[in-house]
């Protein structure tokens, strides 16, 4: 277990006078941590909350180190990554037991790499490829020429699709479905054409994907998610749409085929962005909103309906048809005088 | 199969005079209903449905017992609900056959309890306890330490994590997936920091999960879905969220991280709860809304927009921007008089 | 590999003069192709792109045919649905080897057509019936009594309750669930009462279904997909819901139960269709939209808000709020006047 000095050297930060010896076992909350326990401290949480702490140790900005007197501290830029750094760190998750279930079903032709763990009733078809201390969770299907990088995690029951390819130390949770067919036909005399997708799916490193996301193939090229991107539960990613580094997409998102978002862009929660628009970098988009159009960089866009009283509502509503009516009505007589 | 009386012994109700050893056979809808079959009568029906009705009985309101001859009754407060129980009676749904299939991977120092059906390709880790007469699906994926109560019936491709618990008589339909961990992270110089996820989650007793729902697992606590929940498919339930009992959650809701939603609420379909909010009890958050503040006890709310003819829409979207942006051109002259 | 010639004579147009004997090994974007490959030109795709192009044929409509003089050409009406259709030819997915894994397991009641494949660890449960030369992925779960069609392919990980039945040359794609009961409940007393769902679902020919999307079985009749609907990923469709033929479903749609949608018609993305309603034949429903009412036939309608800038948008709802509250406050008085 690390000390204080020794937590500083390599996350940094600095620690308060003579306590670089304090030894740390866990990191918990400002609430329930004792003995032995580091938490962290944000203004929002209150000076009240920070003075009956019980932590061997805080972790805070400079400008609140001095409202605690009990705890030794470390000065951090960010206490809450210092702190998220800092329990991957005390209790990473625990590693899959490395090797090949025999109750898995891996094909001669896949290249397993070393340390690699395969569950039971996994499937790794021909020419597969798992690399170094990667995991691939129970019943999980991948298909045929797919590549998936050193460390990276693949959970119970996902679905790649033949020719995925996923970066290194990324974390794909259970249900998700990587290089199913994008939704592309052509109609024709009363029926459907479907468009074949002769694409893939390329996933960076460090890339996490939330339980029963979905990621299509491309059309002709492929389905691109850059390093660092962050994606959450139940998101609909289309054919050929491009995700840039570090961008974060919150549950529930729509995102149509052949978009292109930037880098380290936010998408809110339930947004939902049409098919062949640009976002550009650092965009921010409002959850529950609609994006029908181009977003230039750094924008920060919304339409998002506050749910209010439904009765004030149903009266808002009529009102608003009648006004807009109204405008309708008047306007051909305008255009007539 | 029972009589009349010995339905109405059982579920309480009227039966019609003299017709008490009346035999029912099925329940059936008032129009396919024929010889030995129950069905229910609600006045949306019509009386003329009601009238050629050919059942052996019908469950009915006292009020509209007159209305009808030709068949028996049972005169209830709540027909339908009278009709679902006795359903659920008359066939219910066949237990899966007990055992566990010598296809499924289960730990040794896993504990099944008696009558409990471990279906092939099953995987139960290590420390987890599957009780009495509770079934798990081909598939499935029961991660280390998980609980499941008694006679709880665990679908086919349902995967949980770590630590899982689920309490008695509940249902966990298809690609359900619980306890992935939340999605949060800090973002530090162009880096993102994973959140790391010690919490688990717990789904309490007679709670329905729809397919392809997703509940993650909390931050540093448990996410907590109470006894007598019922939720849809495809929702999205965010880490730390507290789910209040007997709550209904129709189907693509999705409910931000640490929302806490109260008892008896009725959360519509495709609504978003934003995070961090309470939602008091018997709320009513209608369908396709979102909710961004607090929510008091009782109250309905609504943001939904009714689709009109789509020319229309465009005229009405077109004279919001023009009377909205007057308003915010004149406002900056007031000011500078 | 065939020649212009035919081609033509399978897929209709007309190739240019003296040309039919040129061959044809794949197809190719316009950008990318090259010798032996055919392209097809749209006139948004730019008359340069058309001028550069390398391949040794192109699909263009006949106006546009003399604007490329290099390669040979095939005039047809729609030069995309001429493409989708020979990719689909030059290049047909690969079928997955027939017969059933050992390590499938399939009751011995269950039927499988002749080329049928049954991959590892996928459960055919007792009379079930599998059509010649359709596939059942890798884990997959197809329950009692369920029908598959012939050529139909079934993707790993997708669920079929009991009864489903599939028709022909469908694609269900890897964690679709079909068949679970639909979210219905009486409320009586404090209780959920559960509502059984005795119906089953009834998927046509020619459907195809996106990843992760669910389709639940009727209360007491069917859910219905016509023939040659097309279905994107996480859509949810709830119980005793039609869906009329032809008629194309975009990501992330809800459709609530027993609605009935009719033929040929279009749902954009995320779009809501509320209960019990009906859509007519050949309805346009705009992406994000909610629908609340019935639709006419081939009426088109939207009611989606366009994300602006968010201080703006802040402004908007600002004023929308005013506005609206100052009717409310006038209204009361004119009344007592």
């Amino acid at each position: 277990m690390p000390t204080l000095k020794e937590i500083t050297a390599r996350f940094g930060g600095e620690h308060s006078r003579d306590d670089g010896e304090v030894q740390i076992n866990a990191a918990a909350s400002l609430t329930n941590a004792g003995e032995g326990d580091i938490a962290f401290y944000e203004s929002r949480a209150g000076e009240r909350a920070l003075k009956q702490c019980n932590a061997s140790a805080i972790l805070i900005e400079r400008e609140h180190a001095d409202k605690t007197q009990k705890p030794k501290w470390i000065v951090a830029k960010s206490p809450r990554a210092h702190f998220a750094k800092l329990c991957n760190f005390l209790a990473p998750p625990p590693p899959p037991s490395p090797g090949v279930s025999p109750k898995a079903e891996v094909h001669d032709s896949a290249n397993i790499g070393g340390g690699a763990s395969i569950a039971p009733f996994a499937v790794v078809e021909s020419g597969a490829s798992i690399g170094d201390g990667a995991s691939i969770g129970a019943n999980a299907y991948i298909g045929k020429d797919c590549q998936v990088g050193e460390q990276t995690r693949i959970s119970p029951n996902v679905v790649l699709y033949h020719g995925v390819t996923i970066g290194a130390r990324c974390i794909v949770h259970a249900g998700v479905v990587i290089g199913a067919d994008g939704f592309g036909f052509v109609a024709d005399d009363n029926e459907q054409i479907k468009i074949p997708h002769k694409g893939g799916a390329s996933i960076g490193d460090n890339v996490e994907i939330g339980a029963n996301t979905c990621i299509d193939r491309g059309t002709l090229d492929d389905t691109v998610i850059a390093d660092g991107a962050k994606i959450d539960n139940l998101v609909q990613i289309g054919h050929n749409v491009k995700v840039g580094r570090g961008t974060v997409i919150c549950g529930c998102v729509g995102i149509a085929g052949s978009a292109t978002i930037g880098e380290f862009c936010v998408i809110g929660g339930a947004a939902d962005i049409n098919g062949h628009l640009t976002i550009g970098d650092n965009a921010v988009i409002g959850g529950s909103s609609a994006v029908v159009r181009d977003i230039a960089a750094g924008e920060t866009v919304s339409s998002v309906w506050p749910a209010v009283a439904a009765s004030k509502w149903r009266r808002y509503l009529a009102k608003w048809r009648r006004d807009s009516e109204q405008q309708q009505r008047r306007k051909p007589q305008r255009i007539k005088q």
